[in-house]
């Protein structure tokens, strides 16, 4: 650190994002990535043509993108704006929407960024207590007079609330922005995007990493009212008009236009979802009723830094965290089948020679 | 816009991109953008393999591609820090060494995100004016105890402050940062590059967007001694730690280590500008000195929105703004020798004509 940073910054902790090991071959459960290539459409979308224009700026209304995602949702075009991964998107809901009189309110288990962005951008923040159960109480969100943010599914226990829940929750905040980050709701049953002509203060957050198998890709989206979009878009004019870049655009867009692919590998990692906690709990681990692409699993008597290790140790990678109330809980990706069978038969003998 | 934007950003006005036409084919001389195909090396980068591994994240350090940068300038890879264009790197910082008391300075005819970052952040911010002849007074950013921020080469002016100068701001400004935004310094004769050893509170920022033929990959980076990239950094994993996406960080890495044929882009660029100036002057235009990989002229007695309509309605797009003191200016982007005498050939009817 140098002795010019901003006093605000002194003492700033960054967002720890999970290990992307350059070097060795794991079995990576570990960032909540796809197994999954993307779809053929996409993997051939970067034609000569399209590397031959790379001198030129992209569109920085990523037209292209916009439409392709409006038409996928069946929504109109302006209720769609465009970032680079949705944490740039949730950066610009953040500066957009709160300040030094609307602060912000989230789960205090929730994703580990949304402290980040309070304390980047010097807010008040609430992080409201999850139940006992690790879900959420749609009554603690209601009439907060603050800036909203909640993760649905909730990361990292995979939980889910319903959109009667998120409606309660909306209409009881109607002078706040109440946003519903949805990396993970294409694994679950239910979004909030059919609330959005119903709900002026509704902005859902999405992203290409995870479901559509493009987290190299970095492309996030927003999806909302047109005056919100307005303001959201207002922010990217201000801070990165070309925030998605060319090759990004086109393989982003061609990936949402492939439906069928998507719904083959979201049907895949369901499945191998529904396996995987089934073997844990036949294992005799308690695991949250995920709706995500990963579980969330502890196993009573057994450390949940000792198991991270020794699953590293044979070549896995997983996720945990060290804060008191879930340091002993493996946040597990959900891979292949291949993979979890592999995992599954790791952790077996982790779960014996702990006897 | 919503009732619910923060009333920080109600007035706000965003920055305004050059037009980027997705329609029509002109010949594109209003963004600083090079004519030139990206290098053979990065067009071909992209295999099967990349696009295969799109579903897993990128490197968050972007470890070769910081590599590459510091092997082609011989230092350190702990002196380079990068960014989803060099836009992003200049909010980071913004937002790093800049607030409510440590306001920023920069010229007041200069790259005009300088004053939208000023608003986005909510600093106050001394506009300082150019010289008569349009030159910056290395004189009128002594001592300023300011974060200073300086275009070099200025756009849209083009002319250029030398290491000197920009030595005794950096030694008359030793408590606060200096910025040198280098976009265009490889079309000029130095770079302040050499001095981030001898000043601890220098940071040069550059972009793969002009001279490496990449504005559609969307790479910055910064330079600087290995404290600021530190506080650089801090900022990017609490904004948007994937902020190169994998196809852009191999596209970039491939083009810099690609030595001779940037080097042939730029002479290119280079003798195409000294032709365009020899042929405007020839026409009775007062053109700047420039340094950029574009030219600020303008001719007595005609209108310079006049000529923007003429040129474009015959098919070239070239820059130019509103405000009072340069109204009549032209910016033009220097592009290939054929697309320049095209522009001369055009611009030379459009003289004709008005008198």
């Amino acid at each position: 650190m140098s002795k010019f940073i901003s006093y605000r910054y002194k003492d700033m902790l960054p967002y720890v994002p999970g290990e992307q090991p350059q070097d060795k071959a794991y079995i990576k459960l570990n960032t909540n990535e796809s197994p999954f290539e993307p779809s053929p459409e996409a993997k051939k979308v970067l034609s000569d043509g399209n590397m031959k224009s790379l001198n030129l700026y992209p569109d920085p209304d990523s037209k292209a993108l916009v439409k392709a995602i409006a038409e996928r949702f069946g929504i109109e075009e302006n209720n769609v704006a465009v970032s680079n991964g949705s944490d740039e998107m949730l950066a610009f809901c953040f500066m957009a929407f709160c300040d030094d009189k609307t602060g912000v309110a989230f789960p205090d288990i929730s994703y580990g960024f949304y402290k980040v962005f309070a304390d980047l951008f010097c807010l008040s923040y609430e992080a409201i207590p999850l139940k006992e159960d690790f879900s959420i109480d749609a009554d603690d969100y209601k009439n907060k007079k603050k800036t909203i943010f909640i993760a649905n599914p909730n990361a990292p226990t995979g939980l889910s609330l319903s959109n009667r829940e998120i409606e309660e929750i909306l209409s009881s905040n109607k002078d706040n922005i109440v946003v519903i980050d949805e990396a993970y709701a294409d694994f679950s049953d239910s979004s909030a995007i059919e609330l959005i002509n119903k709900y002026d203060n509704l902005i859902v957050v999405r992203t290409f990493s995870k479901s559509v198998n493009l987290a190299g890709g970095r492309v996030g989206y927003a999806i909302a009212c047109k005056e919100l979009v307005e303001d959201i878009n207002k922010m990217k004019y201000s801070f990165n008009p070309y925030n998605v870049n060319t090759m990004s655009g086109a393989v982003a867009t061609a990936a949402i236009k492939d439906k069928s692919y998507f719904d083959e590998c979201v049907a895949k990692v369901k499945s191998a979802r529904e396996y995987t906690i089934k073997e844990l709990r036949d294992l005799g681990f308690s695991v949250l009723e995920s709706k995500a692409n990963f579980v969330f699993a502890k196993k009573d008597g057994l450390s949940g830094k000792k198991m991270y290790e020794d699953l590293k140790s044979r070549g896995i990678l997983i996720r945990r965290f060290d804060s008191e109330r879930i340091k002993e809980y493996l946040r597990i990706t959900i891979g292949s089948m291949e993979q979890m069978k592999k995992f599954i038969e790791v952790i077996k003998e982790i779960v014996e020679e702990s006897i």
